[in-house]
């Protein structure tokens, strides 16, 4: 199967007072949601029931969509795990969508995992050449397995979860479920997030801050790098499987990913954008009428951007949000009317006004390309570009879905060629050596910028993945 | 059945050029979606085939779930009209949602309607003693049925439709399709918005321009007051049913309706909203540290305070776009832990500041309540609400879903005892004369606020209504 | 829209005890589902409630389709009818489901129509005229407008019901709910079948008596040919409104679409077909070791042969019942390979044997031609084909689906070149005055074979009827 | 979860000409539809593709309703396995649905079994204990389970298989499809059935012969007890896995089982059922003036029932073949009056009459209860049951569905005392000598009858099995 780089949400929590959890997880994900649309699950269990009964249910769409009001009030349990799942171009599978549910030695196992393995082909190949059989492509049933094959020789679910970590490489923040315990690992470089709440005496796994919120959690503190926690009977364990000293967070959290209102490794996202922004104004300041950004992810940085620059800030466009993923895309014929479906411009706003426009990154260039358009038609004199992140060069193998380079305006263009075929006035990519100061001062990995990998990244192996699709 | 006022949107195309138009009708009501979210629809007909023929489809649900690929590529027809519907609290009916398709002695009529009329039950009465009878409780079968009985005596089409507006009082913008003819409508007071563009050889109407810019055609101008336009092979052709001098113009299209990139009778929304903001700076003056709004209606007349008394405008809030119809509601257990989950605060912004918060309108109070709460929480030090609106304290007959009396705050409670009701450090409503001067100073109604009706509201009769539900 | 004409079943129950009936409307209209497999509906009121509230339910697909559990436990209701259509080929569409629910002078009105008018265009014609609109192309939306327009001048709905049955011209068995009464009648002519049963203090009205049998019921009598029943709290009140003497009973309904189990008009369905199988005994007798019918409708007339003939009666097809409406037709390529998906023979009856094969009609003769080669390559040694009707030579205008001549193999060809196209060793079609005898000496229509209509066929006026289509 | 004890059917096809299978085995799903009607799926492969890529569909239904034209239209592949799955009492679970399809070490396993394994507890906990993980609670992922492990250290997917086979314990018949080949194996009893047809240079692999017809294949022969065939492009290729003397066909399949126009093992079904008969006949002669059997099952050996007793052979009974799955059934309070809903008598037909009655079996005896009732109430003198098969005693271990001893009325009580429970003039059963002459001959498993299992039946282990429900 066409491997499918992602970037996921997890979720757990287990209710020490024997709540049902169910909604929670399904606010948790509701909460989580923009950090992956294109599947998601909830997988729920009952601690005082019989042990290693799960109910679970999964599916391509948005959680609303998944989850309606009849299954949610089905869910009887204590304990629960949760998963959103990113949507990308290509063909979504149903098979792959998580949580994994299994059923092991030790009772059922449920997995969700946000984040990508570098050597999951070798991991596959030695569980397939002892005779495995695999149900999906993901990487999840590879740590699955691993778990299960480890947990036959191990004293607790818990050093099977270790033995497999020490096993596997790459990004990730894994919530696991077993019959009694809840969770939760984060990789050694701590490039996926993954943090600790608490409800009264209901204890919550979360990929972001903002989810803890949702459910009434108080923030406790972000799972460490290498870090994995148990949560029991007894409350929450904590055990370092790696003493990793170079950490490497995802900066592309901080730029785009996470949202706004979370605390993701003791820096709010929020205050990051507005450093982005910030900082754009000092190294590329021009003289203006109006910041802008492009809306959502631009506007943040806009604001920074203004408040560096003292350039007034204003909202120039209009955002419809009715336009979801069965939108049906313009004919070529009708393209040419239909370039406002989305966006329109608020002329009163940008008439006459020599603007700056904050996005957080350019792809591909079509889409800044066309919005400078839109606002030089509705009368703008000036529009100057500024982008709060460098230029994509390289691709990234943690879970994130940069293109591979021939898709990559940046690649191939420099700045010059690309703000004239964007038509802009100017065109300023944030300086790579500003994004630890944007992360509040974190170590970062921002490889998919310089090409620095925090780890080795092993050649291509061949393939174990055959298409198996389900129609 | 339970009578629903409703606030909707209609859009009409006519392609002269024999283009399909359903992809167009699509995206109109996609850009009108904010008008309606219960239910919409589509007709279109093919002028050079047999006459009277006609498809559509329609039912309960946004344009992108009723209207999906394979339905709207099925749709061929250079004419056709669009309806979205409101979505209010009770029961929805899917024999309700429109466009209305009929056959009558000049082949099929189609019909969608903007409005609410206030004389339904005397023309219902009427038409039912003569033996007539209803599918559905809309006041758009009651037009109909006047257009179909009104053709039988009458030259064309355009007579029929004028004799009927000549009989039903309330508001309305119309569109109507005939086998060969599309036909806008407006009520002769100009309460409900309507307007004409043009895009190559297609003529489009809608109820608000931000349409016409979806499907790339150019506004041409506002149907009048009382104007009925006629589109044919032979063009447009314009005449006045009424020439009323007494226009009303539905001030809440500026203040919450309308989207804010459109212009009605010539005023932009968006610098309407600015000037209530500015407004109710220069009534309501505080010293404060940031001004800023519920999202989104908010958002642009707190812009126009800041811009008026000089204090920063920020974002304050984020906003979950992914909590829809179908959301399932906390339990009275699970609310408490449950409020952040449409909106949350961000935390960094407000920290240690004066706030002026600024909402189009309060209605029941709960909803700034909670806002208010969470902004102290988050550390805000002083909340100063300022209202763009008068307080309601009148029911509207007119098409929008202001509640009855005891529903309303302000119907019950000084503005003092709000302010403290809700929990805010001082409160401002805008005051009703600054009204005219927010909606560029045209003639506007504004009876929910003052009572003064335009037209006299009829006592209510005995209703002519039965519980028909389709299950 | 083409006018389908169509066979439908009707049900309608009035429980004076203020039981819901929506249950027993489900079963019998599943035991009425042999009428009318297209479309199906229910309309159910509660006469202690509110008047005119009436909930209804109807779609396309089979009873067991449209009518889930969830749906019929809504419906409350101690009155209420129901409907199934017959499928015919071609477009099936949804607004055309019965029953018809109107709101009129009186409250609400619902209506179930078994037949077909012939003078609908007139009657169409003439409310069109007067400014009517009609959201539907049945004849029973005519039928409800006349009723609904002489209700306003007469003193009782069974009065405008009587005053509508006298313009109406056709065939029709007809149910009909108002607020507080279930009313029931009968063409003329008695073209379509009606009868009455009771429940203990239910009453029940249905096209066939497997429908009373099916809800527990007692049969009471047929309605009679231009009779109205009336239920009401008074019971049942009978009013002839026609005296017709010509009574004119649809023969096919004992040939093919009445079920086995029913008693129509004092016949037996059951023994009527035995007594066809002995008529072609008698009239083609030959000497055979076998005999069999086409599953299910050419079993019991076989039966009747082998009585007849002394011939054993056996089964030689074993009939696949899982081959439903959504059945994927094999492709011109793989239909060879396809013969047998529906039917197959049974080897060991037929090897060797010479055989009798009765069925009940030949429409195009593909499908006996292919049971001939089955039963030819399975071994038989003959076949020796019987109809138990004489051959199709004249269009029905009563409600049922006899195509036009051209579609019909025995308007084109001999009964010898029949027998030479579809492999028969011989054929003998039953004559055509058996069929009173058959039909157990009732006057019945038998125009489809003689061409002799009970009443006036009017010529084709033009058609009032629009294309318009839901998609 | 709970073990269900199925019965299903599986159904294979390779066509070395490398056109399209989804349709044949869509229509041999059809087939053997009446082999389980739970869930069904299909799945299909490229042999010129790719190695490993596989397409599938699977889910709770009917054939009709899981596997729509726009699906099979879909699944491109000269090589395919489909299933069928027995709709048992209690939960239906998604996941446990048939064709398992899974990657392993040579690419994609697609798996389909008919019968029950002995021996999974055992299995199980052996792949568990090395750490192995399951999906479902199905023994067919303990098979492919095995085949992959076996495969690793094995020349070909047919020593794999074969070494699996002689780890499984109990009934099966087995279709595989790996990359390039298709296998079929049959367990060493021969307990379920397995067939091999052609059709052009098409190999088809099929429970049972009715499948092949219905694809157009010619029946080449039944796959012997313990024997593998496995179809490449080589052709067909057999091998004995087991050279077991003691074969056991379940007698079952031909008294109820089975479809009357299939032949298995060289015996006719229909045959068989006649034969049922007419021993019956012998055994229990009875004056009568009427046989006839409960619909379908009973009418075959009614008939040879009537062959050797010279008593008339008719059709008693209308069955209404529009009540599916999902039936709404009665409440209690309704059940009286709607005893006829599915079968109804033909009264003409039983008036008067003394009548033997034949069924192919008793469980509870309600049904046959309601039977005997009916016919009474409907004139029937007397009613003289007679039942083709033994009275069941003893449990099923081998994929039917046979319940638990306090559930089968014949576990608890004599003939006589059933007799007087079913309200029957007299009663016999198959005397259990009788079976093998019925079977032609073959030697049978009939154990439920006498309890005598042709292998070891294991005490029960501990179940291995967890509750993990997809809701």
């Amino acid at each position: 199967m066409a491997k499918i780089k992602e970037e996921c949400g997890v979720f757990g929590i287990y209710d020490l007072d024997g709540e049902n959890v169910a909604t929670s997880i399904y606010y948790g994900l509701t909460a989580l949601q923009h950090r992956g649309q294109e599947a998601c699950g909830i997988a729920v269990s009952d601690t005082n029931g019989p042990i290693g009964n799960v109910k679970f249910h999964k599916d391509l769409g948005l959680v609303s969509e998944v989850l309606r009001e009849n299954t949610i009030r089905q869910m009887d349990g204590d304990i629960g795990i949760g998963h959103v799942r990113y949507s990308t171009t290509g063909a979504s599978v149903a098979e792959n969508a998580q949580p994994l549910v299994l059923s092991y030695v030790k009772g059922s196992l449920a997995l969700a995992h946000n984040g990508n393995l570098v050597n999951t082909p070798e991991l596959k190949w030695e569980l397939i050449q002892s005779g495995a059989v695999f149900h999906t492509t993901t990487d999840s049933e590879v740590i699955a397995f691993y778990i299960a094959r480890e947990r036959v020789g191990s004293k607790s679910v818990e050093e099977a979860v270790m033995k497999t970590a020490k096993k596997i490489k790459g990004a990730y923040g894994l919530v696991v479920m077993s019959p009694r315990k809840l969770i939760g690992v984060r990789d050694p470089y701590g490039l996926r997030p993954l943090c600790l709440g608490k409800r009264g005496n209901a204890y919550v796994l979360a990929s972001e801050s903002c989810a803890l919120t949702s459910v009434g959690a108080d923030f406790i503190r972000d799972i460490k790098p290498g870090e994995m926690v148990s949560i029991s009977r007894e409350g929450v364990k904590s055990q370092m499987i790696f003493e990793n000293k170079k950490h490497a967070h995802c900066v592309f959290e901080y730029i785009y990913f996470a949202r706004l209102d979370s605390t993701i490794d003791g820096v709010s996202v929020y205050d990051a954008r507005i450093r982005g922004g910030k900082s754009l104004a000092k190294s590329y300041p021009v003289e203006a009428d109006l910041v802008t950004g492009v809306p959502e992810s631009g506007l943040i940085p806009a604001k920074g951007y203004s408040e560096e620059s003292g350039i007034p800030f204003g909202l120039a466009f209009y955002k419809n949000s009715y336009i979801g993923r069965t939108f049906i895309k313009p004919t070529q014929k009708e393209r040419e009317s239909s370039v406002h479906l989305k966006l329109s411009v608020l002329k009163s706003v940008v008439q006459g006004k020599r603007i700056v426009l904050v996005d957080d990154s350019i792809v591909r260039g079509t889409t800044i390309a066309n919005l400078i358009t839109m606002l030089k038609e509705a009368g703008a004199k000036e529009v100057h570009v500024r982008i709060s992140s460098p230029p994509f060069l390289h691709p990234c193998y943690f879970g994130t879905d940069v293109p591979s380079n021939d898709q990559l305006i940046a690649a191939k263009h420099s700045t010059e060629e690309i703000c004239k075929m964007i038509g802009a006035d100017s065109l300023g990519y944030m300086e790579s050596e500003y994004l630890e100061g944007m992360a509040g001062g974190l170590p970062i990995c921002k490889a998919c910028f310089d090409g620095n990998y925090p780890m080795e990244i092993p050649e291509h192996t061949v393939s174990m993945e055959y298409e198996i699709h389900k129609i």
